[in-house]
């Protein structure tokens, strides 16, 4: 079976509760191994009155996959005594950090087949001195990707997005017909994958009503129509620009395979009212694979039992599609 | 019963088609009077195979609400020869503008108790010389009003918009304080006549995350945490900013009544995925009662008889419920 590493993220929050409740799952349909301190996966198991083992592995192929030994790879050992359930903090903020690159690196030489992450929190990088935003821009620098896009997944819709970890006020200065194109190219390249076939792409509008002939902007005319003409050009089947807001409802009725959306919340908005915790994050252009949970550390209500496992286990399920070729 | 005009709107698009198809619903709630071209309506409902029979009024208290007979009223007398089904026309656009003033100054005038519209075309009307983006800023200076919303309401929640039709990099002047305190008073009015409480309302924040704290964009801390301050100290059950995508999810579960969203894909994507064609547009704030289809005018299906009559028809609902107090 496939090995996936999965990383506890933010230890404070609800990553290492996910982690245990999926583990049965997991073992069905692939080899995990969490990157991350055993000692604060044998209290998570505790906290939650769980049967399961903690089992600390020093080499990842070791791993055996047993539904009820929950095996953990930790070389970096960042001390997490300070570290508690809902607060940011400078170490779990780095412990993340270095779960994530080990993580990286041992999917990059091979030692295992993919990588699923648990959610971090953005401030406890920060905390950290992490000047990137989030996981996708981490693993883009790590792995020496230029072209990359985050694409949430769900119910059988994908959504690209052009800009992402940034004010809404930065997006314009990045939206470009050559970030257009490429997002369209990625994700034809990662749905052709996904669904054994060429997808249906339709590219979102920036503005309401995709700007109503010229009345609210001109982004659609002088930027995004050109970019879908050059998808064409190469082959791809991408359309649009279409008005975000109806172009969802469309998509849900399978006018489409994919959206490109041109910031966060337009995809974010559709895919967690859509799909609920059946979304899943897929890192696409990556040279490895990767995918994510599609939620927050939810803070709120780490440590009190009532965590949705089910992005997780999808999220694992996606990344072994995605691998096995 | 109430008598509630229905302004045709666009008559190249879906609006005489929806009109036809819930004349014989609305009658058994309300005394329905089209203000548009009878000579329209009747090529309308003869290409429908209708056995309705059209009536042209000269009073709208005559009206008498008759399931088979669609009553109108016409003292515009827009010449429509010109205009074809699916094809934006200047003729179209004016007349369109026209019924819409007369209905407005009609109900203003206490002939009748509110006021319905069917969708209308931005660029029609820009053709016809008409300055204002859409209805809702047509009947703000109309009716000389200077705090007014749009709502769009279904399915138990309500979004206000703090800004509405304008490119979406023309967002950021707009969004102040008092903008959004004026926003809160406006859905915390409205919910509570629709209601018969008082609402709990949530607003939305503008950047991704609502900022992570701050680290992409400072509109949370600095322009809408100080008007959630405010609409509480002013006893409004308010509160927020909370990231917009997990907001929607939230409401969805029962924990709000109304958002405040910033711009108009925001909730517009949200709203047309929950509730499709069940969503309703309310204008808050105006000193009468108008509420609206939240579709456009639907061009691509316009003539093929098979635009869907439920918004109009929930709309004229809600109208009869704020009407009737």
């Amino acid at each position: 079976m496939l090995h996936l590493l999965i990383t506890v993220g933010d230890v404070a929050g609800i990553g290492p509760e996910i982690i245990v409740k999926a583990w049965p799952t997991l073992t069905s349909f692939c080899v995990p191994v969490v990157v991350g301190s055993p000692a604060w996966m044998a209290k998570t198991v505790s906290g939650l009155g769980s049967t399961s083992q903690v089992r600390e592995i020093s080499r990842i192929r070791d791993a055996r996959g047993e539904a009820g030994v929950i095996e953990c790879y930790d070389p970096v050992g960042v001390d997490l005594s300070g570290v508690e359930v809902g607060t940011i903090t400078e170490a779990g903020g780095r412990a993340a950090y270095e779960y994530l690159c080990t993580a990286i690196d041992s999917v990059l030489a091979g030692e295992a087949d993919g990588l699923v992450t648990a959610p971090l929190h953005k401030e406890g990088l920060h905390l950290a001195g992490v000047r990137h935003p989030g996981h996708t821009e981490i693993l883009a620098e790590r792995t020496g990707t230029g072209e990359f896009a985050m694409v949430l997944w769900g119910d059988g819709l994908a959504v690209a997005h052009v800009t992402l970890h940034m004010a809404l006020r930065d997006v314009f200065r990045h939206i470009t017909t050559p970030a257009i194109v490429e997002k369209i190219r990625l994700l034809d390249g990662l749905l052709t994958r996904l669904l054994d076939r060429r997808p249906r792409i339709a590219v979102a509008a920036l503005n309401p009503h995709g700007s109503d002939g010229g009345l609210f902007g001109s982004e659609e005319a002088t930027i995004i129509a050109p970019a879908v003409a050059l998808g064409r050009a190469e082959g791809i089947e991408v359309s649009g620009p279409f008005p975000t807001d109806t172009l969802f409802v469309r998509a849900g009725r399978g006018e489409f395979d994919g959206i490109v959306a041109m910031y966060h919340d337009a995809g974010h908005i559709a895919m967690k009212l859509r799909c609920g915790s059946r979304a899943v994050n897929i890192s696409a252009g990556l040279p490895i694979v990767r995918t994510s949970v599609a939620h927050g550390t939810a803070y709120d209500i780490a440590g009190r039992g009532i965590a949705d496992p089910g992005s997780l286990i999808e999220a694992a399920r996606v990344a072994c599609k995605l691998c096995d070729r």
